[in-house]
């Protein structure tokens, strides 16, 4: 099928073109954005233009920031295509659901992606997780915002996040280990005197059980870089490593069956497939909401101003 | 049918207390404070005391602040209890959903109240602007934070919500008005540097259909207080003032009908009475959603420090 990418900037080219090139069952047709392009793909400026010109290309796929991303999604499903969305998926939860009530009176698909979830063990971390009992849970997010988003400054505007932007990921995994059993409880959000948004955040769930569980976020981690959730339960102990690609368990390092090797966005590029072709939406907007909780009941600290 | 009222303060005492005395529907048999208690009626300390001593109390209903009430509604909706809730719901979307899980797995009524929907002139409001062209709709929401909410220290704190704890009155109006129309597009939150929470904010709205959708909220009004909400649709103009209890239509004062008289509180156990007596739920969070949003989304700006 062919599909139009919408954001040629740097996970544009990291991850979707590659995995477009490599999958089955798509063709990047055409490319939509301002700077960017992509060698031997036609290439349009213009969304509109786009939307005119290609009217038999159904499937587009949107890697803008989130702020400016919702108007091409409802320009985007009012001329009937199938919309695959970059996490996070909105810069607000309302806006997200409007785009779902959209896509399903206009019967398409709508794909609200969360890479992280596909990395190649969670799936094992969340079966090994079922049916024990959770006594602790601890999220470790700690990178450097001047390796990993160099130039971003979308990112320090209201609605860019800050260090919840890699943070989402984390709370999309963990929310696919413990489905709808956490809420916050408490949150310190830790923000530069020149930023309109968090360099770090200290987050604590309340859990049905009882269970610990904790996140820290931090953007100013120099070094090795750490992306790790780590659990004990009444059996043993589990590290899920390296953003969900390493899983140990009571020590023992895990191997992943082959389906799982297949990387994350080939694994995201697949499912939006299945979804064309069922007319049918995944939206799961549980990480946002937890990030538009700790914005809302977050304890605000001011620190040193951040220059790039 | 006899209820246990859980925290007496200003708003039990001026609102809750009479509306229950009055009501045909319901008892107060007994309350449950640190500090406030009613004359001729069981006063507890502690809630796990009350739960356990009267057993025959099937009904509660939550008057705390935000941030504590959630561990009362749980034990209540655990134990059986059918449940009405102050606004805001609860200090997070993610945790009134679990509440809401609750009630249905255990087959209790939880009733998420918002006062504001029940004044006079709401509905009349409603039913004008249904199926009119809307240009326009202003929310000027400004009001003595003195007069208000005098010694709330919570009220500043995390999960305290600041002028959004009036605003989101004013939401929930609107979302009663445009049901699932609005999503939030920008937001500015003035906050006293002394403080956690913004003693102003401005909202704007994205609306389907292009209209101008505006909020101003204002705690450091003296004088004249502003409840208002004024709409220009393609037919003409209306001012729903005074907090919804007034409304005029191209000028013209518009009466209400009897049943609209018989005040917010009353109304609001008159529905809770309805709720019990079928064991459902009526859980909107479309206003405490758009405030996370705000928080989220919002640009902050730092202000002189407020001191009551």
């Amino acid at each position: 099928m062919d599909l139009a990418l919408v954001g040629i900037g740097k996970i544009a080219r990291d991850q979707h073109v590659p995995s477009l090139d490599a999958s089955p069952d798509w063709k990047l047709a055409a490319t939509i954005s301002r700077h960017g392009s992509v060698d031997g793909v036609e290439q349009f400026t213009s969304f509109e233009q786009f939307l005119d010109a290609r009217q038999d290309i159904r499937v587009v796929s949107l890697c803008l920031p989130p702020v400016p991303r919702f108007d091409y999604a409802v320009q985007a499903i009012a001329t009937g295509r199938h919309v695959m969305l970059e996490k996070p998926p909105g810069a607000s939860v309302a806006e997200c659901q409007k785009l779902l009530a959209m896509a399903r009176a206009q019967g398409v698909a709508l794909y609200a992606t969360w890479h992280s979830r596909e990395a190649a063990m969670v799936d094992a971390a969340r079966d090994w997780l079922a049916g024990q009992k959770l006594r602790k849970l601890t999220v470790t997010w700690q990178e450097d915002v001047r390796r990993w988003h160099p130039g971003q400054d979308w990112i320090w505007e209201p609605g860019g996040l800050g260090v919840f932007d890699p943070g989402i990921n984390a709370l999309s995994i963990v929310t696919k280990l413990l489905p709808d059993a956490l809420h916050l409880s408490a949150a310190e959000l830790i923000t530069p005197e020149n930023r309109q948004c968090p360099i770090a955040a200290k987050l604590r769930f309340a859990h049905p059980h009882g269970a610990d569980i904790r996140a820290d976020f931090d953007w100013r981690k120099e070094g090795d870089q750490i992306w790790r959730i780590e659990a004990e339960t009444d059996s043993g102990r589990m590290t899920l490593d390296a953003g969900g690609a390493q899983l140990s368990i009571n020590g023992v390092p895990q191997q992943s069956d082959s389906a799982a090797l297949s990387g994350e966005y080939p694994r995201l590029y697949a499912r939006f497939a299945e979804l064309v072709a069922s007319g049918s939406c995944d939206v799961d907007l549980a990480p946002l909401r937890h990030v538009a909780d700790a914005f809302m009941i977050g304890r605000r600290e001011i620190t040193a101003p951040f220059h790039e």
